[in-house]
C-alpha cells in the first residue's frame, strides 16, 4: 500500500478521506476530529467560515494550517453561478492565489440538491478563469461527462442529500459515471457511517468527502477515526479483489457482475 | 478505545475479528494472512486440519501457535450431533484439555446451512460434558434463545450461507437476537468484503468470524488487513454513535429507528 | 390462465391468495374483505374464533361458509407441540372430520417467531394422526426439507415476522427452499402491501397467506382487492417470463441470475 | 374506485398504465399486448415508427387508432433540443394539430440517460410553441421543479435506465420530487416486472410508462395483463392505506416514515 497515492490537480495524497469543517462545537473539536481523520485535504465553506475575511475574529487557518493541509475552499451556500464564481475569487484572494476550489451550486435550501444548470455555467467561467475545479454534482452520468469535458479536475457526485446520512442511494449511477470518467470520481455527501464510506471505496471511488457524518456523531473524534479506518479498509478491499458472490459455497457459477 | 475489550468464556480479547484457516494456498500464506488480520482467536476445522492427529504431517499449530493465538476447534464437516460431539472430544484431547470449541452441525453439503435440531442436541451433550461452546446457528431468535438457555458462551448466527460472500441478508433477525441475548452475538459466515464486516459491527455485534472472504480474495493478505480495519471502523462507529438519518438536512424529524 | 390451478392436498384452487379472519372490525367487514380478496382458502385461528365451540355465540362459519370456502383451521396461539396437536384435533371434530390444517407453533409472544423444534414434534404426531398439514415455518431450508420429508402437504415460510408488514426480508432463503421442495411453497406472514405479494409470486411461490396486511389497512376491503390483483399480477409476471435485467439497454450481457 | 381518474393536459383517464409500441415482433403482437394492458395512452417514437411519414408502409395508427387511444408522440432517438423540437412539430403535423407530446432528449446512445441541459432548452421552445409537454427526466428534484415552472403538464422521472429493467433505484428522489410537484409525476423507464410497477404506484406516483418490460417478456401479452393488474393493485394499495410497518407485531411504535 506504500505507493497507493491519489493525485488531484497534480498533487498527490496518501489519505483518501476529505473532510469539512462545519458543525463542530468549537475550533478545538474541529482540529482534533480532523487530526483523527487523517485527512490531508480540508474543505472550507468560504461563506460561513472565517479564513481571513473578518480580520478580528478567530481564523480557521490558525488551526487547520495551509502548510499542513491542502485547503479546499468551497461555495456552500451559493445558489447561483454568479455567487459561486464570486466566492471562488474571494477564496483565491484570501489564500494568496490558491487555484484549487470545490464548486457547489445548490438548488434550494430545503434539499441542498445541486442545481446542475447553474453548476455547468459556473464551471465554464471558473475554468476560463484558471481555477482547478473539483465539482459537486448529482449522480447524472451525462452531466458528469460534460463537467469532465469542460475541464473539471475531479467529479464529486452525491451519495445522497447533504446532511441526510442515507449512504449511497444509487450505486448504479455512480458506477456508470466511473466507467467513463478519466478524472477522479469522489463521493461527496450522504455518508452516514463507516460502512457507507467503505462501500464507496469498494466500488472503486477515488476518495470520499464528508462533514456531517463526523461532526454530528455523538463522539466526533472517535467517528473521525472510524472513518479513516473505513476508507482504508474499503480501499484495501478494492485493491485486494473480493471473493466472488455465490448462491452457496458449492455453487459453480458466481453471482458477480450483478447489481449490488 | 484502550479498554474496549471483548470477553468470551472468561478471557478478554482486543481483536474482534476471528478467522479460519481453510482455503489458503499454503501454511505460509495462512500465517501471513492471519497475522495481517490481527486476529487473536483462530478457528480450526478439526476434521480437515492436522493439529496433531497425523503425527508425520505438517501441523497447523507449528505456524499458528497456541501460545500466541486462542485456538478455537470447530466441527465443520459434521452432519450429526454425534459426529460433532466426537470431534469436540478429539480436539480437547489433542489440545490438552482445551474446553473452548465452536459447534457447527450442518444440514447438507450443498448449502452448508446449519441443522438446528442436531445443533441443539449436540449443545446439550457438550455443555454437560464441560465444554465452553460457541455455536454457529441460523438467524432464528427462538433457537438462539434456546442455545443461550442451554449454556452457550456465544451465539454465532450466519449473515448468509458459508462461502457465499453475500453479506448479512437479514439484519432484522440479527437485531432481534441481539435484543434478547445476554451473551456475545457474533456474525459467522456470509461476510464477503470489508463493508459487510463493518456493517455487522455497526449493528452492535460483538465480533465477526470469517474465512473465505479473506482466503478467497485475490490478495488474501491485503484483504486480511482490510478486514482488520473494517472491524475496527465498524466498532468505533458503533461506539461513536452515528448521525441521525434524515430525509434531507433541514428535515426536523430524523428517520432513525427504521429498518436498515 | 384458464388452467393455472394450484393443488393442495388433492384439491385444486384458482385463487393463490389465502387469507385469515383476525383483526377485522366485525364479521361483516370480515365477510366483505374476504369476498373482495377472491380467496378460496380461509384460515381460522381455532383458539380465538368461534367455529362452533361456543354454541350461543356468533359463529364465523355462518359468514364464511364451508360450502363456499375451504376452511383451514390453524393453531395460532399455541406455544407447544402438545397444544397445537390438541387444537388440530378439536378443529377436526368441530369441522366433521376435516383433515386439512395449518400448523404453527410459536416461540414467544413478543416476536411470534416459530419454534421449529416444537413444530417438528407436532408435525410428526399430526401426520401419524392422518392430518393434511400445511406448516408455518422459518426460512430455514434444512427444516423445510425435514417437514417435507415428514409428510407436510405445503411448506409456509415466513417473509418476515407475523404482523410486521416488512415484506420478504430474505428472498435468498425462500429461493433455496423452493429449489429443493417438491410440495407447494407459500409465503406466510410478513406481507405489508400489494407489491410484497407480487414479489412473492414473481419468485415462483405457489401462493401467499396474509391477514394483517388486509385487516389493518385503512380500508381493508379496498386492500383486499389490491391484494387479489397483486397476486394475479405476480403470478402472471412469473409465467410471462420477465425481461432480462441489464446495466443499460445496450449492454450485451444481462444481469440476471443475480441476487435480487 | 369508480371515480379514481387521472387527468393529464385536461383529459381524464381510467388507466394509469402508459405503454410504448417498440420492440414487438409485429403489429399484431403490438395490438394484442396494448389491448391486454388496458392502456389508454400509447406513446410512439416518431423517429422510428410510421405514423404517416412513409405513405406506402404499414401505419401504426391503423392498429392503434387515435379514436380509441390517446397517441403520445415522443422524441426517442433525439440527442439535441433542436432535433426534439423538430420531431414534435412533425408529429403535430402528422396528427392534425395534436398538442400532447412526450419530450425526451437523450445524452448518449450507450446509457440513454437524459441530457437535462438540452431537455430544459427544448422544453422552453415547445411550451412557447403551444405544446402540452410531458417530459422524461432524471430523478433530480431541482430539474423537475424547473420543468414544472416552465409549464410541463407532467414530470416523468426515470426509475432506472431505459431498457434496463432494474426497477426504481432511488425511490427517495422520486418521493422528494412528488412532495413539491403540483403536476402529475409518472415513473418512466426502468420497470422490469409487475412488482416494480406496483411499487411506483404505492409510492403515490400518478401513473407508469413502460415499453420493454412488456415487449421483451417471454410472453408479452400475458405480461401486459400482469402490468395492468399490478398498476391497479399498487394504486388501490396506495388509496387503501397500508398497515404500519413494525419490528414485530407486538411492537408499540410503528417503523413508518422510514426510507423504503
Amino acid at each position: 500500500m506504500l505507493n497507493d497515492l491519489m493525485t488531484i490537480a497534480g498533487k498527490s495524497y496518501r489519505s483518501r478521506l476529505l473532510v469539512g469543517t462545519g458543525k463542530y462545537k468549537d475550533l478545538e473539536e474541529t482540529r482534533l476530529a480532523i487530526e483523527a481523520s487523517g485527512a490531508e485535504i480540508v474543505t472550507v465553506a468560504v461563506r460561513r467560515t472565517n479564513i481571513g475575511q473578518n480580520p478580528g475574529e478567530p481564523n480557521l487557518l490558525d488551526v487547520i494550517t495551509p502548510d499542513r493541509y491542502t485547503i479546499l475552499p468551497n461555495t456552500a451556500g451559493c445558489y447561483t453561478a454568479e455567487d459561486a464564481v464570486r466566492t471562488c475569487r474571494l477564496a483565491r484572494e484570501l489564500l494568496d492565489g490558491h487555484k484549487l476550489v470545490k464548486l457547489e451550486v445548490l438548488g434550494d435550501q430545503k434539499t441542498l440538491y445541486p442545481d446542475m444548470e447553474e453548476t455547468l455555467k459556473a464551471m465554464k467561467t471558473l475554468v476560463a478563469d484558471g481555477f482547478d475545479v473539483m465539482v459537486y454534482c448529482n449522480d447524472d452520468p451525462i452531466a458528469a461527462q460534460k463537467l469532465e469535458d469542460m475541464g473539471a479536475c475531479a467529479i464529486m457526485p452525491l451519495g445522497s442529500l447533504i446532511g441526510s446520512g442515507l449512504g449511497i442511494l444509487n450505486p448504479h449511477n455512480i458506477r456508470i459515471i466511473m466507467e467513463s470518467a478519466k478524472i477522479p470520481v469522489l463521493v461527496d455527501a450522504g455518508v452516514g457511517t463507516a460502512s457507507d464510506a467503505a462501500i464507496a471505496m469498494e466500488m472503486g471511488c477515488e476518495a470520499v468527502l464528508m462533514n456531517t457524518a463526523i461532526a454530528a456523531a455523538r463522539d466526533p473524534i472517535l467517528m473521525a477515526s472510524a472513518m479513516k479506518k473505513a476508507i482504508e479498509a474499503g480501499r484495501e478491499a478494492y485493491l485486494a479483489g473480493r471473493m466472488p458472490r455465490k448462491k452457496y459455497a458449492s455453487a459453480s457459477s458466481p453471482l458477480d457482475g450483478l447489481i449490488d
